[in-house]
Order: structure tokens, then sequence, then C-alpha cells
């Protein structure tokens, strides 16, 4: 059944023999540039046999009639058989890789290995331990928890309480492998008009998060409904007080108030030259 | 300089108009399939101007001339004056999205919204709260800190300490924006030969996590070198005791010895059906 309004409805499944992570973010992304049509959007890895690629085009073609439209099906599979036994459904299918492997195969003049699982794996363990211990990193220097090792931090984000420095800094971490910690700027730092002590040493590696206050006060009042700390007056002076110390102390730093995670990375990423391991 | 033995070695540039988190992945993906290649990846991000893009046309000519060929230059910009700048470059530039887009247009019957920035942003301000919030959950939740609130998990994962628990969660929390919870299982619940109580009103969001105890005892020995915690007696019998008692209470779990953080997660929410958020 299609829904009202002129909004029509259709289901897009991203199809992979290995995670789908590729399939699923490339396909989310491309959807994201269409309006008026209402996606429901299925993940299904591990489609590695024939026989689950035959069960997976029973439910694709399900979807085509429930929703009355073809599904779109946006693959990645490796195994030319395993994708033609979908490509009998009732679906619009695209494989994501065939188009640039050709191109870059002709470039490169090599064959591609055309083998299943190569990203998103732990093949390399070297690369997959130096991420683990990211994280780890960054969970025991996460607020300022702990200052041992502090300065073996590739980064150290500063800012007023929920300015974003724990979810930024998780997501650095287990993306790209980098050690990250984090540390709060607090009503003391703002008294003595100074960054806390234990920063001093690491200046080079500080980099600021602020947020306007009236978005802090939603985030904080969320969390402690009606205390001091949530009140727009205390939000507006450690927010105004937080920036008048980065400006003083030569931090660059950038507002997270209308930014995504994935933003806020990509930023501090790309003005501090920090090297990311993809994986 | 081109490296020995028959390597050749290639720049390749990830460029977009925003994060370039799609068009990194999706190049790293497609880059895995080519050996004998050494591939220098790098993300540029945030070239949103005309100008920008002439910069990096210049630092594209420049990895050319070192490298003695020409970089691959993988690129989501939405602007074709944009793209038009780089496309002057001694480079293959290889649009991402305009394939798709031109399949997809034809598809839907639509034409596509060509608007910067779509995907990875906090534009859906109910979305982005419900991932910082999982976030959120997920730290509070960690290695059994809290059982507070437990029950509003979607999901919790036991296992012995240090069998992947705590990443896992963290990823499927930040990329999916799924609530997880981790617990530990330790020498009492192998003893009591039961699960800890905390969890017995929550077996079906259970979920096992085991590794090979000879893979758990290098990841012990290296953050406790030579404690009885890590030897290999111990792992095995741990490892042992934790997969005999997820048997008995017929927990599912799954062997993350050689499976990175992006495989076990995408095998737990494939398993156990649980609805994800693509951020």
């Amino acid at each position: 059944m299609q829904p009202g309004n002129g909004v029509t409805r259709r289901t897009a499944f991203f199809v992979s023999d290995r995670t789908g992570i590729t399939c699923e973010m490339l396909g989310h992304s491309l959807l994201t540039q269409f309006e008026g049509v209402q996606f429901n959007e299925v993940t299904k890895p591990f489609i590695d046999s024939i026989d689950k690629a035959k069960a997976l085009a029973g439910e694709i073609d399900l979807a085509a009639a429930e929703d009355g439209s073809r599904p779109l099906v946006f693959c990645t599979l490796v195994n030319a058989d395993i994708e033609q036994a979908l490509v009998g459904a009732n679906a619009l299918v695209i494989d994501c890789f065939q188009f640039f492997i050709a191109i870059l195969e002709q470039e490169l003049g090599v064959r591609s290995a055309r083998v299943v699982g190569r990203s998103h794996s732990a093949d390399n363990l070297g690369d997959y331990h130096r991420r683990i211990e990211a994280v780890n990193f960054a969970l025991s220097h996460d607020d300022g928890i702990s200052t041992r090792d502090l300065g073996e931090a590739d980064i150290v984000l500063v800012g007023v309480s929920r300015s974003g420095k724990t979810p930024t800094c998780l997501y650095m971490a287990l993306q790209y492998g980098i050690r990250t910690a984090n540390y709060p700027l607090v009503a003391e730092d703002f008294s003595r008009n100074a960054l806390p002590p234990q920063l001093h040493h690491l200046r080079r590696k500080l980099y600021g998060l602020t947020i306007q206050p009236e978005r802090l006060q939603v985030v904080r009042n969320e969390r402690r409904p009606g205390s001091r700390y949530s009140t727009l007056a205390n939000c507006q002076f450690e927010v105004r007080a937080a920036e008048a110390l980065l400006r003083q102390e030569g931090v660059p730093y950038i507002d997270t108030s209308r930014k995504s995670i994935e933003e806020i990375a990509a930023t501090i990423l790309h003005d501090t030259r920090l090297v990311r391991h993809v994986y």
C-alpha cells in the first residue's frame, strides 16, 4: 500500500556478502538526495551463498508486492553467481562496486582481487590493535578521569560539560584509531581564568568545543531538569567564559551546536591534520 | 619515486564538500581489492568553493609528480562547478554519486535534491538525540558499572573480560543508535554456574561474546603482563566455563577472535534483528 499525500514508498535493501557497511552507507547517502519518497531501509549482511540469495530474492518480491513498487537493491557482492540469484527478483539491482572496479582495473593495469570482506576486517592485527587501544585510551581519559599518560594523546578536546566532547572522542578513536582524550572546563578554571594546570604542557594538542548557550540549556536540562547547572544564565556564563579562555590561550575551537559527530570529527581532523586510519 | 619490488605507488584522494566519510569508506573499500599497489590515502573534506578545489588541484598535481603516476580522486561533490575545477588536475577523477543518481532519478521518476551534506548531518534533531543518548547509555552501562535502567537496553552483551564487549557496544551505539549495555562474566558466576542475578530478567536481551583462549591471553597480557589473569591456563578455564554457561542458559554467542568490530556488530544485528538507524 502506498502512503497518502503523494508520497511514494520504496523498500531499499543493502546487500553484502560481508558486513554490508560500505553498501549501507553509500546507499543511505544516495537516498537522502531524494525527497518525496519514503524509504524503508533494510541491511542484509552475510549473503554468502546462492541459497541465502534465493531466500532474500523471495523477501524482496514480498516487499515489492506490499509496497506496490519494486525495491531498490544496492549490493556489494563479489561472487557473480550469488548476485545472479538476486537479479531474478522484482527489483532494481544496483551493483555498488562493479562500475568503479572496471574503471580502476583499467587505470591501474591490474585485475582486482575480487575477494570478499577486505575492508572492515581484522586481517591486519597491528592496525586492529591500534584501534582497540585508541578506544581504551579514550575511555580511560574521558572527562579528565585520569591524567596519567595524557601526553600520549594525539588530541585533547576541552570544553564545558555537554559540549560534545565524549561522543566525538569515541568516534575518532573507533573510526580512525586516533588516541583521544577530553578534559572539562569548569567554574574553577573560569575564576582562575586559566586552563587546568594538567593541560599546560599539552597546549599544542588542545582543541576546544563550544556550543550555543540555548542549545546547551536544552541538552543539560534533559539530563538534570531544573538544576542551577541547566539554567540559561549559567549556560551563558560558562560558554562565554570558556570561549574567552580558549581565545586567550590560543586554542582553536568550533561550535558544535548544529553539527553531527561526523561533522565535528571531520572538522577537527581537517584543522589539525591528524593522520586517520580507515578500518 | 616508485617503491621497489614491482610495487607501484598511488595517492588516492577522497574529496567531498562535506565530511567525506561516504567517499572515504567507498574508496577505501574499493582500493582493498587491488594488491600490488601501495596506496597513500588522503581525505579532503569541506571542499565547498572553487578556490578550495583549485588549491586542491595543485596538491593533486604535486602528488602526481612525486609518485610518478596520476592520483585517483574519488569525489562526492554536489556542485558541478567545484568538481569541474578538479577535472583539470593530473588525476583520474571518479564521481562516486553521479552514476547512481542518474539510475535512481530514472527509476524513481523524480529529480534528486542535489543538496550538500544530507547524510552524516544533525538535521534531524530527534534522530540525533537518540544517538547521543545511546552513547551515554553505553558508557553508563559499560562492564556492569550500573544495573540501573538496565532493562531499557536494546541488547546486553556478556562475556569474559577482554572478549570485545566494550568496543562493540560503543560501535553499535554510535553507528546505529542502539542502546547497548555489557556485563562481565567472572569467577563467581562460574562457581555458581549461573548467570549474574542482575541479568536473570533480561535473558532475551543477552548476547554472548567469546574468544579463543590463545588470543585472549595475548590481549590480556598486553594489559597486565605476567599476571595470573593473563595466563593461558586461566584464559582457557574462563572461556570454557563462560561458553558452557551460555550454552546452558540458551544465550546465543559468537567467537570474536578473528573478527573486526564491524563484523561482530553486523553479526549481532543480523542474528537479533535489532532495528538500526543509519546516520
